[in-house]
């Protein structure tokens, strides 16, 4: 399939380059150009814009976030010019759940089709095709991708036809992640104050019928205080958090977890964690118990 | 070995059964006495007070919380004064710690040991044999129980040599579970009111490599709303996080999701959902998003 | 003075009036423009649109939220292309401290001045010139505006020569209002829940050193349950727990309580209380008891 | 009248003083006798024990805390056992609302009456006779203690027949206040993050209708920084919230505040303010804004 591939951060080059190695024709586009043409050895063609790279007829956007998606999209010699009539948008990094319902609207009103897709997985998943995709679109949208799918992801998950369903998801996916991370922070803070060794916390998390790779991933850092280098930035932590809190404050939903998750990114930047990974949370509730 | 079982619960009389099973010889006691009869089948003898039991050298206390074990332990003809000095007591209902430090002390001081060995599992778990075991005690103790641990426990993990420290980590990981439990009920609530089914959350909960049993069996709670017959009825879920927050008083140590889930506890009882699951705080957050 | 006023709510009607009780000579505009019609016999002039009210030199607005100012000033013929150089817009309404920024800019491009004066009052304050005033901007600006806060205000208080500092003050006048309403409701839950009678807790509210008359009116409305007629609508609280959470969490400053009232408010419109006086979320705590 | 007063401390000592000014024949006891001395030239006398205090027939306690009461009242040779039948003691210091329950129904098996009697002002109200007592008990019991009353307050506001009523509610009033103190903190540090100087909120805060003498003091100490010496020694703040929050769990009544609160108070104190005024809760506020 011709594909235009948007966005060539840490998930997005393993992502092109399963594209690629499936066989895909693969035009790719990335506002800093070097990173573009690191692709040129895998096969991949280069576009100076994304309108250049929209005329492929399926666009994929993996961008930084909702300022950057908007600005590919919306803006003069954007995506929603350039894409043909009857061409399609798949949304694959994590946006708002108001830009996706934008888009949605923007994209039909050009007759084009729109596909929101976000990812569960690290760059390492993505780089080894083993993400999880969670998508929402018009049916025949997404039958049309899902070869696309097939070469990225282990498992789609199909959510509705409604494109911003699949943002929700992901934003809850997230929030829920989070919310483990706050938890065991507490946990171990806890049992470290009141004079036990993390690791034997971490074995009873680990050890149990209870466990998951997630508990086990985010209790070791966190019993052994290993935020750096950052999986996952602390700053995109408190990214994904807002768009939580937006979405249910649009629904109508209160999430009081959600609240002091945002009040622990907050703070955790302002207490000088901005730079390790986003399990480093788990600090506030160790200095507030004062470790 | 002989040893003496207190408390024939939906957890101790299974606990009770693997141990005469094991071929150990077992005299029980139970405040209602026909629950100790029904134990006689299996071959359990049958004391008429916690003093005639504790005879027996080793007592295993699995009662219903810490004003039961302080009156089996405290009051005249209670384990203390019954207890043969060399005696051990292992405690392995969820207690709080502040009782379990009291408990060290006094059976120090009338020379006997003393073990903290509360359990993670449910009635099913303790049944079939497979419950995990947190134990901390005096090395030589612990050793001297090991038989009996491994007639109940698929494993138990030892976490130190002061008994306090189990009663902690055993309400870490309850505490844990319920602020699952929690961060679950907002995803649901979120998804629905977002009008997404909440099958397909569960399915993205389920189906990715964050799963858990553990969320796969609260998540399905959840999005079906199943919350009777209770597994854990929602009143000892708001004990256990009292003893979390009393234990996280006392050690200085702030946990504020446990905070949330003591109101939502309360709440849950005073909005008529005492009767129900624990897992049924997830209709606050339902019920708070108009659901 | 030549003034344009833009906004004939329960606020504005009483801040116009007393404008032309002043003498000066007051240009209204109005959406409904049957609000305006009713300024006539106090000598308002009308204007059909924003712009055409503009061309006053000096225009108040005093309209619902950040919309309709965003609309009345950066719309085709708009204030911000009809004001004459050297014109000033002051904002009087409550309004994000992201749009009074933008407007500072924009102003500043187009050589007008820009002055952010949010009041604090209720409308009877309002209608009887008893507002206090919150002014920010260039001081040259606030001094060519003193008579007219004069005419509405018992009181101005300048805060800086920034425009979006007065925003701020506001918004955390209007935070610190919710905050007391949202003690006052728990501590009424406690004592109605422990089987006291509310009047004397407000008797002891109202009575000592500590008291307020802040304190006496909403305290007296949550002892007697008395949410309507509202004074102050509850979403229009929301909206303003709104504006002080973005600035908070633009300026990186975690303000746990906003966050509490924030899940009040949604919850009490979720659970039926939208059409009742903001100070119904007090009727969340008290749901909360079970009462 | 005759009357026994326990424990001299910052608030008995003026409370005592006052009196035996007006005329009173007071016999004092406190734990270190050297306090005790001093009331001596002020014509009190001077008891050796509890007990021997309270053949007086009135015993008034102003002690520290709940054990320093339950000691003196329950311990062999204390209140209880040596207050002749008919006696009658008045609790005036903040303590547990099961405290005061139990004692409630020990001084009504023994035949005495007992009026729970806190008291709201600080140790310069005392001194000044110009406390506000909120009490509670039976009837007659209170018409006993009006004269005493009125020799150590401004104003007695009786809540009910039903002793413990009384501390619920000076729970409450110490629970407002400190949710005050934490709404200014946090109003501060968005303030200040924002760029603007603290006075300035200051006097939006003080200058308006909305103001109160509760503000205006705490509200000084957290603009200018000031929390030593302290007023109120935070530790003491952390303990009050503790019974509230133990009142509202014996109630069934969340206080969402109050658990902030709890934590706030815990945090101060592992983070190095436990020596500085309860109002130095406004600097976690601060440092979590990076202030």
């Amino acid at each position: 399939m011709n594909i235009a591939f948007l966005g060539l951060g840490r998930m997005g080059r393993g992502m092109a380059a399963n594209l690629l190695h499936a066989g895909h024709t693969v035009t790719v586009w990335n506002r800093t150009r070097a990173r573009a043409e690191e692709m040129k050895p895998l096969g991949a063609r280069i576009a100076d814009s994304p309108a250049e790279a929209a005329r492929a007829g399926v666009v994929i956007t993996m961008l930084a976030d909702d300022h950057a998606v908007e600005s590919a999209v919306f803006d003069d010699g954007g995506i929603l010019s350039a894409l043909p009539a009857g061409g399609l948008h798949v949304s694959m990094s994590t946006i708002s759940v108001a830009l996706s319902s934008r888009l949605a609207d923007a994209h039909r009103a050009a007759r084009q089709s729109y596909v929101a897709a976000p990812v569960l997985g690290r760059p390492e998943a993505a780089a080894a095709a083993k993400l999880l995709i969670i998508a929402a679109g018009p049916q025949e949208a997404i039958a049309r991708v899902q070869p696309i799918f097939g070469a990225m992801a282990q498992k789609t998950i199909v959510i509705s036809s409604t494109p911003p369903a699949a943002n929700v998801i992901k934003l809850c996916a997230n929030f829920f992640i989070a919310s483990i991370i706050e938890a065991l922070g507490e946990s171990f803070a806890l049992a470290r104050k009141s004079g036990i060794e993390a690791s034997k916390l971490l074995e009873v998390f680990t050890g149990t019928p209870y466990t998951a790779p997630l508990v086990a991933t985010y209790g070791s850092l966190i019993a052994e205080g290993k935020f750096t280098p950052p999986g996952f930035l602390l700053p995109l932590g408190l990214k994904d958090v807002r768009l939580a809190l937006a979405a249910a404050d649009a629904a109508g939903a209160p999430l009081p977890i959600a609240n002091l998750l945002h009040d622990r990114f907050l703070a955790a930047i302002a207490r000088g964690h901005g730079e390790k990974d986003w399990s480093a949370i788990a600090l506030l509730a160790a200095e507030d118990a004062g470790l």
